[in-house]
C-alpha cells in the first residue's frame, strides 16, 4: 500500500479502538498500532488481534519495563522527586519512554505522524507531545480528543457500532486509570468531589487499605549500590523482580496509597488516588541511606533539586537539558549511597529498623555525650561566636538605637 | 546582696542543679534560677523549692506555652518546615523562646550573664546563644559543659554530694530527652548505634506504636483560618487546648513517631527518635488545605522556602532578618488557607477523608472529563506548541547535525 | 447608542489606528480608545483627535506614571530583579499596570471586551491578558494580530487608505520600540541577526553611547529610605522628578545600554537593545546599600528570590499570589535599607564612591587587621573545626578506604 | 635530622618569614618552605635563598598556574559564579589548590603538620584548613596568627631583628594584597572606611581606571568550546597565554575593577577592591554565548546554581560533595556552549558586538514579526488561556466574593 502511515499509541481500550477507523477515514492513513508495555499487568494479551480487527495495518508490542525502571524510575527515585509532596510520578515517568518508543517505530516505519488518545485537559498530551517534539520534531502529532466531536463514551460506542467494530466496553461507572509497574492512578466518580472520601474498597487494585492489612508486620532489608536497589533481604534481584517483589509486600501491607488534589500542567487542579506500594518503600529506604551518607549541605541542596526535578518530570520535560543537568547533579551525590536499610512494613507504615553503610558519616564517638579525640567541646564557643557574629553586630546596632 | 547576677536556665534536672553551686563558687554570682514552661508536662512542680535548696537566690517560673504555639509553632507549621524531611523542629522552635524569656528576666534583674546547661556537642547551645546575641549582645554567656572538667553524670553526683546538695538522679541507663507541648525527643542508649532498631517499648512517652494502637481508627476534622487551626470537629479551641487534644488523639493512634539520623549544626550526625503526635496531624491537615487553595507556582516555590525555613529554625537563627522575611512570604500565602480538613487517624496513618474551603481553586466543571465553558480542549494544542517550542527548536538543531 | 463596548489600548500608532475600524466592522462595537501614559514622553499629544477621527466613540488619557514608579518599578527594584542577568523589565512592569487601568475603564464603562494591539509572537499579549484574566475574568479579550489576515505594515496602510483614515506611518525601516519612564526597548532590523553589532547611532533615544559621552564624569549621591530612593545630591524629590533626573544623568553618561538575546515567554529567543539609564543607576546604588546593611544569609537568599521575581514579572504574572508573597519577603528585608550612596557616572560606568547608612553592619574595629574587643582570633579555630567537621569525617572515611 | 617536619605556605613576605624561626623555636620542627605559584607575577624570584636564610631546611617552588586555570577557574567561570553579585572569587579559588599542593608535599615529605600565615579574621584560614581537613585529616594545622602574641608588623620586625633575620619590609602604609593570574585584591588603608572613595591611583596594579584608559576601544573575539575559551581573535591559545592576553587587554581598557563591601565567612563585613581584567571579559563573553545556546529553564535554574556555587567557593568548600555535584550540573549544561563572541573593550565597558554558535537556539524566522512555518500566532491564544487558567479561576473566585 502506498498510504502514508501513522503510529498510534494503542492500549486496546475503547478510546484507542475508536481512533483506528477515525484515523483511516479522516486522514487516509495506514494505522500502525503500537502497544508499549511498561508493566501494566496482563492488559497486553490479545491486543494484536483486536488491533487488526479494528482496522490497524500492523501491530507492535514493545516491552520496555526494565528500561522503564532503570532509565526513568531510578533516576527519579535517586533524585527523591515527589510532585507536590505526594505524587510519585508513576504516569509522568512512563509517558516520555512510551513516546520515545513510538518515535523509534515511526522513524523505522517511515511514518508521517504519531497519534495518541490522551484528552485535551490532561497532563499526558503534554508529556507525549513534548517528547515527540524533542526527539523527532518533524513528525506530525494527532490528538483526536482535541479535534473530533465525540464528547463521551456513548459517542464512541455509537461510532464503533456504526462501523461494526467490536468495542471493549468497560462499565460506564468505572474510574479512569493508568497502570504500570510503578503504580496505578485512579480518577473520576466520587473523587471529582474533593469533599468526599475515596471509596477505597472499590478503588484499590495493587493492594489493600491499612485497615485491611494483616496484623503482623513484615520485616525486610533493601540493599543499595550507588543509589540503586540491588537486593532484598540479601538476595540480589534484577530490577523487574525487585520492584515486583516490593509491590507485593507493599500492597499486602497497605503501603503507598495517596489521595491528592494536584495542580495539572494545563493550569487546573484535579484529584487522584495513587497506589505506589513498592515505590513508596524504595523512596523511604533510599532516604534512610541518604540521611546516613550525605553531609548537611548536600542533603539540603538536594532537597531543592528534588522539587525542580519533580516539576520537570510531571510536566513532560524529561528530554530537556535541565532535567539532564539535574540528573548529573543527582548522580554525583549518589556515589556514596551504598548500604543496607532495614524496615518493618505494617499497616500502611514503613518503620525504619536500622541502617548500615560503608560510607556512613555517623561517628559514634563524636555523637555521643562524652568527649572524644575528634571533637573538642571548647571549639563550640568559637564556632558560635563567629556563626553568630552578624547577629551580635545587628543586636548591638538595634540596642544603640533604643 | 551586692553580688553580680546570672540567670540560669533551670530545669531541676541533675545538670542544672549542679550548675547552681558551680556558678556561685566560680563566679561569685547570685544565681537566679528560671524555669521556662513551654509545656513540658508536670516537670515544673516543686522546682522552686529545689532551686532555692540548691543555692539559687531567686526563682522564676514563666509559662509561655501559648506564646510558644502562636509565635513559634504556627509560623513554622504555616511554612511547612521540616528539617531533613523528617524532624518537626520541636526542640529547635522552643529554644529561641526560652532564651528570649531568659533575656527578659536578665534585663529586668540587671543580670550580667545568662547560663545554660546545654552540652558542647549539641544544637541547643547554638540556639540559646544566637538568640541571646541577637537580643542582648551585651550579656555574657556561660556554658558550663564547655568549661568545667566534669565529664559524666557520676562526676556531677559526686560534686553534689560533696556539697550536701540533694540531686535528682535519674537512672543511669535512661535516654536523653527534651519535651514540650509540641514533641518529645529521645537520644542515647541503643539509638547511638544506627544499625539498631529503637526500643520503642521503653522509649515512647506521648503515645504508642502503630502496632499498639487500637484497631478502630478515629475520624476528626480540623478547621483553619488563614493557616491557623481554630477548631476540631467544629468546636473552637484555644491553641493549648487544640494542640493538647491533637496530641492525645495522635498519641493514641500511634502517629508522629520519627527515627532519624540528622545533621547537627555543629557538623556531626546524631540519631534521635521524636514523638510529635498532634503536630504531625496538624502538618498533614494544613498541607491538604494548601493543595486545595494554592496555585501551582506558589505551592512549588513555598516548598523551597520551607527547606530554608527549617534550616534556619534548626540552626537557632530564629531572630534573623532572613527568618523574618521568609515568614513574611509565608504569611502572604496563608491569606487563603481557610477551610476544613477531614482525616482518619489509624495505627500510625493519617488518612485524608475530604476537604472543603471557600477559597478552593478546584473547579469540578473544569477538572471533569467533559468539556465545559471555561476550558476549550483546543487551547491545549496552542499551549503545548509554545510550551514545547524551545524543545522543538533544539530537536531540529540536533536533527540537523546528524 | 446601544452598541456593546470594547476598550482599546490605544497608542496612536499604525496598529491601534487600524484596529478601531476593524473592531467596528467585525464586532459592531463602540470603541473606547484609552491611552495609558506611563511616561512615554511626548507621544500622547493630539491623540484624542486622532482616535476620534479614526472612529473611536470616546477617548481616555490616563496618566499613571507615578503609580508606575511607586507600585511597579520600586517593588521590582527593591527585589533586585533583572531578567536573564541583563534585562531590567521596563516593558514587563508597565504591561500589568496598563492592563489594570484598561480593566478599570472597562468596568466603569460597562464594556464587554478589551482589545490590545500586541502581536501573537511576543510577551506583551501574555502580560496584558494574564492581568485581565486575574482582575476581570469575565471580560472578553480581543487580540487582532492573532485573528486578522493582515501580515504587514503595508497591509495595514492599505486597510486605512481604503477607509479614508489617515495613518501615522513611520518609515518602513524603523525599529520596533516601546518606551516609558523607565526605559526604551528596540527590536528589529539588524538586531534580528545576533551576529551583527547594533547600529547604536541610529538606535539610541534616551542617551548616548559610552564613546559619545563626555570626558568628564558626574558625581552624584542617592539617598534611600527603606529601599526607596528619596533624594539626589541631598535634594528630596518626588518619584517622577527623581527618575527623570537620573535618566538625564545616565543618558548623558552613556549608562544603561543593554544588548541581549533573551528567552521570550512563548518559547523563542529574541534580541533586543534596551536603554535604562536612570534605572541602571538606581539598581547599582540600591545594591551598594544592600551590601552594607544586609547580612550574608539574607543577601544570598534574596539573590535567589530576585531571579524568581524577574521571571514572574517578565512572564506577566504580576497579579499572582507568588509575586505578592515574594514582595512581602522583599519588603521585610528593606526595613534597614536606608542611607546614602555616592557614585561617579563616567562613560557607561557607574563607579561606587562611598556609602553610609545608620544601619551599616560594617564594623571597622572588627574588620581591621588588629584585634579588638568584639572578635577573638582564637574563636576562628573552633569555628573552622566545627564548620569543617563533616569534611574531616569524610576525609577520614576516604583515607580508611585507600 | 630526625626532627618532625612542617610544611609552611611560604610567600617570602614578612609574615611567613617570621613564621620560620617561630616554628622552629616553638615546635622544634624542620620547616619546609613551599611557594605555590598560581601566577602571582615576579614575586617568586629569589625566594629559595630567602627561605633557607630564614632557617627553612628545604624549599619547594611549585608552579600550578595552568592547573589553577583549568581545574579551578574554568569550572567556576562555567558556573557563572560571582560572590554577592560582584566578587569574582580570585583568591577563593586559589586557596584550595594551594592547600592541595601543600598536602601533596606534606604527604611526600612525611610531614606532621601544615602551617599557613593567614590571619584569624579572614577567609583564607578557612579555605586552607577546610581543604587540608578534606584531603588529609590526619595532618596538624598551625595558624600562628591565632596563637602567638604578635599583634602588628612592628612586632614581627622586632622578632626578626632579635634573631638577625633579614626581613622583607614593605612600607607600613601599604595595602594588604593577594595576587594571582586571575586577579589582585586590595584591602586596608582608606578602604577600611566604606564612606571613602578608593584611592585608585595608588591602588591599581593590573590596569588603569576607565578614566585613564585610551580613547580608542579594542575589538576582540573569543571562541569557546563546551564552555571553555580556546581562542582569541581566531588564534588558538593555551590557557595561560589566553588569560594573560585578556588580562593585558582588560587592564589597558580599565575593565574589571570592583569595589565591594562583602560578607566574610567568619561573619563580619569587609571592604575590598578587586582587579579582574581578563576574568571579567571571560565571564561576559561566556554569558553572551549562554544567552544564545541555553533554553529559558536551564538558564534560569543555572542562575540559582551559580549563587550556591559562589557561596561554596568563597567559603573554602571546594572539596565537598556539593561543589562536585554542582559542577556536574554545570558541565552538563556546557555541552552546547560552543561559538564565538565579539566584544568591544572601551574604558571599563565590555560591549557585546555579535555572537555566533552552531548550537544557537535563536531562529530568525520564528523571532521576526512575520508569520513563519514553525510558529502559528493562533497558538498563542491557547497558550495564554492555559498558562493563565489558575489566575482566571482565582479571579472568578475573588469576584464571587465581592
Amino acid at each position: 500500500m502506498s498510504n502514508k502511515k501513522v503510529v498510534l499509541a494503542y492500549s486496546g481500550g475503547l478510546d484507542t479502538t475508536v481512533i483506528i477507523p477515525w484515523l483511516k477515514e479522516n486522514y487516509n492513513y495506514d494505522v500502525i498500532a503500537a502497544c508499549i508495555d511498561v508493566g501494566q499487568g496482563n492488559e497486553t494479551e490479545g491486543l494484536e488481534e483486536r488491533a487488526l480487527k479494528s482496522g490497524a495495518s500492523k501491530f507492535y508490542l514493545k516491552t520496555v519495563t526494565e528500561e522503564f525502571i532503570t532509565d526513568y524510575i531510578y533516576p527519579t527515585m535517586k533524585a527523591g522527586a515527589v510532585y507536590e509532596t505526594s505524587y510519585m510520578l508513576g504516569t509522568s515517568m512512563a509517558r516520555p519512554l512510551i513516546a520515545k518508543v513510538l518515535v523509534d517505530i515511526a522513524l523505522q516505519e517511515g511514518a508521517e505522524a504519531i497519534c495518541h488518545g490522551a484528552t485535551g485537559k490532561g497532563n499526558d498530551q503534554v508529556r507525549f507531545e513534548l517528547t515527540i517534539k524533542a526527539l523527532a520534531p518533524q513528525l506530525k502529532i494527532i490528538a483526536p480528543w482535541r479535534i473530533w466531536d465525540m464528547q463521551s463514551r456513548e459517542d464512541e460506542i455509537a461510532y464503533c457500532q456504526e462501523r461494526g467494530i467490536e468495542c471493549p466496553v468497560k462499565k460506564g461507572d468505572s474510574y479512569s486509570r493508568d497502570r504500570n509497574i510503578w503504580h496505578i492512578s485512579h480518577e473520576g466518580l466520587e473523587l471529582e468531589d474533593p469533599a468526599q472520601e475515596p471509596n477505597y474498597d472499590k478503588l484499590l487494585k495493587l493492594g489493600v487499605t491499612p485497615q485491611a492489612a494483616p496484623d503482623q508486620g513484615t520485616a525486610i532489608s533493601i540493599s543499595f549500590e550507588k543509589g540503586i536497589p540491588v537486593a532484598i533481604n540479601g538476595e540480589a534481584m534484577d530490577p523487574v523482580t525487585l520492584l515486583t517483589t516490593l509491590n507485593e509486600l507493599g500492597g499486602q501491607n497497605g503501603i503507598g496509597i495517596v489521595d491528592i488534589l494536584e495542580n495539572r500542567v494545563v493550569g487546573m487542579k484535579s484529584r487522584g488516588v495513587y497506589e505506589t506500594p513498592g515505590g513508596t518503600i524504595l523512596y523511604k529506604a533510599h532516604e534512610q541511606l541518604e540521611h546516613m551518607c550525605l553531609d548537611k549541605q548536600t542533603y539540603a541542596y538536594k532537597q531543592t533539586i528534588a522539587i525542580k526535578f519533580a516539576e520537570l518530570v510531571y510536566s513532560g520535560e524529561w528530554f530537556t537539558p535541565l532535567r539532564e543537568a539535574l540528573s548529573a547533579f543527582v548522580d554525583s551525590t549518589q556515589e556514596v549511597i551504598t548500604g543496607t536499610v532495614h524496615l518493618v512494613l505494617y499497616k500502611g507504615n514503613i518503620i525504619p529498623a536500622g541502617c548500615t553503610s560503608p560510607n556512613s558519616l555517623y561517628n559514634e564517638s563524636i555523637a555521643s555525650f562524652t568527649t572524644g579525640e575528634l571533637y573538642d567541646h571548647k571549639d563550640a564557643e568559637g564556632f558560635i561566636n563567629l556563626f553568630g557574629l552578624s547577629m551580635k553586630i545587628r543586636g548591638m546596632l538595634n540596642n544603640s538605637k533604643n
